[in-house]
Formats: C-alpha cells, structure tokens, sequence
C-alpha cells in the first residue's frame, strides 16, 4: 500500500493501518456489471469514517461540534481488479503524512475471499472551517490522536 | 394500497419476514445530513439480494443465468424518522402477494438502536426476460422457493 | 398525471403543470443497462428543485435563510417504460394538494424523444425547522407562491 | 503526474480539446453542502459519453456492438473550488496519449459563471473485451478516431 511514487521515508512507518470491511451494494453496480468507479472514493471514505471513530476515537462528529470538517484536496486511485456483485473488501487505511492544515492516507481496497487487491490510492485532506469551508490549521490534540 | 395499513387477510401469514443488518454509508447522506430520501430504496434492494441468496437460496445470479431478472413496477414508501450518519438498520421485506407475472414484497425498515421504525412500504417486481426486458411467466419451482 | 387512486376533485385544477427537461447520465445505469429504480426520485428532486426557482420565483435556498427545509413524507412511483443510456426525459410536476404542513406533488416522467411515458407517481412533502427537523406550518405566502 | 503541471510536450497540442456543460443535481450534493467528491469522476464520464458521440462520432454503443468496454486503470483529480447547489459547470477534456491498450485523458472542470476551475486531473482508460473483461488491442479505426 504506497502512494503512487516511490516513497522511502522512514516516517512512513509510524502510523498504523486500519481495517473496515464492507459488502458491495446492488446500487453500486454499473452498465459494466462490476462496482462502479466512482464507488471505490465512497468506500474509503465509509471506512475512515469507521476508522476516525473505532480507531482513533474521534469521530467525525467530533469534528463538527468543534467547527471542524476535512475536504477532499486531491486523490488518486489505480484499479487492480474489479469488485462484483456479493463481494466483501477489506478497505485498509494508513495516514502517510501530517502537515499543518492537512493529512495525506494512502488506501487499499482488497477482496476478503480472494484475498487479492482490487484498487489502491490516496487521499489528500484539508481542514476546514466547517461555515465558511476555509482552510483551518489542525490543532495540537488532533494531531496526537491521528499519530498511532 | 399500503402495507402501513391493517391487514387482516391471513394469506399474508403465509410468508416469512426476513431481515438484513446494514449500515448507513457516509455517501448516503445528503445536504439536510440525514440519509436521502432515494436511498431507502437502495437499502431494501441490498436487503432482498442477501434474503434471495441467504433466505430463500435463490440469489440474482440463479435468476440471470437462466435468463430472466426482476424489474420494479412500482413503489411505495412511508418515511417515519429519518436515518443518520453512523446509523445502523434492520430491512425486514416479506413476500406479500405471489402473481403469475409478479410479486409484492412488503418492508419496513428500523434503527437498530432504537427499535424505532425509519420508514416502511412495498414494493412489486416484475419478472422479465433479461435479453429484451419483457414480462415473463414466473416458473412453478421459483414460486415454490419464494413461498416459504 | 394523477396519483394513484382516481381523485375527481375539482380543486386539482388550480394548480399549474410545470416541466423540466434532463439527460441521463452514464453513473444513472444500473445492472440491467437501464436507470437504476431509484434514481427516478432524484429526477423528480432535481425538478422540483429547478422549477421552485425557475416557475415559483422561491428557490431552495430561499427557506433554508428562513429557516425551513422540505423532508420526503411519503412517495410512490410506477415505472412505465425504462429509461436507458443517452435518453432525455422530461420531468412534470404539479401541485396536488397544499396542506397546513405540507404540500403532495404529482409528477410523470416522459421520454422526449417518443414522447411516452416513462414513469409518474406523486411525493408528499413535509416544511420542517430546518434545525429541528420537526414539522412547521407553512406561512401563508408560502401557500400563494405555490399556488399558482 | 498530473495535467495540472505545465507540460511542454508538442504531443500535445494534437489532440483537441472538448467541452461538454452539466448542471449539478440536488442529490450529487453532500452532508458538507457542496458536491460529494466522487460525483466529479461521474460529471467526467459523463462528458465523456456526450464527447465520444457528439466529437468524436463513436458513441459508447458503436463499442458495444463490437464486443469492447472501456474499464478506468487509473484517476487522478485536484480539487480548487467546490461546486454548490445551482451550481452549472463546463467538463473539458482532452485526450493525452493513446497506447496500444488504452487511452489518458485530461479534463478541467470550471464552473460556468465565474469560469474559475474546480477541479482538474485525468483518466488512464484500457480498452476491454466487454464479455471477458480482458484488455483487448484497440483497432486502427478506433485510434484514428480519436486522434482528432
């Protein structure tokens, strides 16, 4: 599970990856009768989601009562083998980078029978300020919980 | 017209409800942040391909392969309280009428946590021949499979 | 245009038949190579959406200033003919009924090209706080706006 | 890695630029109250659809009559200005390179009153045999299709 370069630093190592498993829906299925592309961005995102809230105990309703939320700065995803109708994947997540006002998670999407990847990636994210979505520094206690 | 009504027929006792767990996926939440009204459609489907394969041992891929699938006709639905993000829900669906070309399935839909209703309604299939979309006779051993 | 059950009432009248026209789009296709059921509602928000703004002079955004939001009460659809892959539909509401908490909408679905019907039903709205969530009575300008 | 970094290549400027505008449907929008993040690979396929009927003369059907499909291999996007409610936007792409098996393509997405870009990046595309899903070489006439 890497970002799409080569990336040798040692950092990388600090923090842990998580894992949710979800099933495939019927609605996610295109013309192609495989999981629709677009799909696979709202897996990872159902899976931080968990994550945020049973792995680093700060859900994302704790961010919004603080007047908090993360925005999508740019994401990248390669397609290994698709995902069909009845499969369960194993999305693992792993934050690769912290920045001041933001996080980069790399991603793999994996199919629980086979065992096999079916897509990888990453998300860039910023904090924002919920109301007016400008860019927000990430305050000290968040940054703590988000390095396991 | 709908199943929120009292019905005293005893035909409906005929059948089985059945029920399927799911969770509310981040991507299912709109701008009123609750679950969008058209999902709800989208979690009694996932509900009824688990129940086809689990339930009545006749999943979709039985059907497709023998040429025919199921298309919706029409659709009520009742919504109560609204689902959240983080909610957890049972889809309940029974099978209300069996017609020569079509069924009724009746479901409701509950939070988990609660027990409280979500939202509760019915929806008829009809089957059709997947090559050209026509209606189909239902065969005598699918009507058995369902009558359960 | 009607809902489900005959309703000879004179009053449905009064009200004005608007329609706007939209295409289908690629991530709208399901399994079947046709639009996925429940998109068929998102069609008829995107309309209502347009023509509260278009046709009733009070877009979406004017009640969430005042504080109100429309929740889905109740909806039912009957699916006529199948919409597919680069079809352009039009979308037709109107009116039913204006009540003290909520409006009922009758729409119908037409293809643009043969001009047949795809699918027609109605919805029951409900104005809420938008805060709350719960029930407000809609204000009497509100009522002329809509009843045109 | 991406479009959005200058590129001096005269390749290039080979291949034409096209445009196809798109209006943003009330339920694209998420619990953020701006466009859900994966809805702009959708906003993409969808111009692309248009494009390969309307520029390039090979719709999505004249591949499926000869038995292809196109898969996504891989997806970058940069995310600049959210796209709201209302909100009309213009797609733009371009094809980039076309290999033996597949295709990249760059697109903007900008909104269309202010002409500000919202978001940009590419596709990598391979070319499929539809029943199988296994890459196929895509034909001479195809390439020249596309090479406009």
């Amino acid at each position: 599970m890497s970002s799409s370069q080569p990336d040798p630093a040692p950092a990388l190592k600090e923090f842990s990856t998580f894992e949710t498993v979800l099933s495939v829906r019927p609605d996610d299925i295109d013309m192609n009768r495989h999981v629709h592309n677009s799909k696979y961005l709202d897996y990872v995102l159902a899976a931080r989601f968990d994550q945020m809230e049973r792995c680093y105990r700060m859900p994302m309703e704790a961010f919004l009562e603080r007047g908090f939320s993360w925005f999508v700065k740019s994401t990248f995803i390669e397609h290994k083998r698709p995902l069909h109708l009845g499969d369960t994947l194993a999305v693992r997540t792993r934050v690769e980078e912290i920045h001041v006002r933001g996080v980069k998670v790399a991603f793999e999407i994996a199919k629980v029978d086979s065992r096999k990847s079916s897509a990888l990636g990453w998300f860039e994210y910023v904090m924002v300020h919920a109301d007016t979505g400008r860019p927000a520094i990430i305050p000290e206690d968040i940054i703590e919980a988000y390095s396991v």
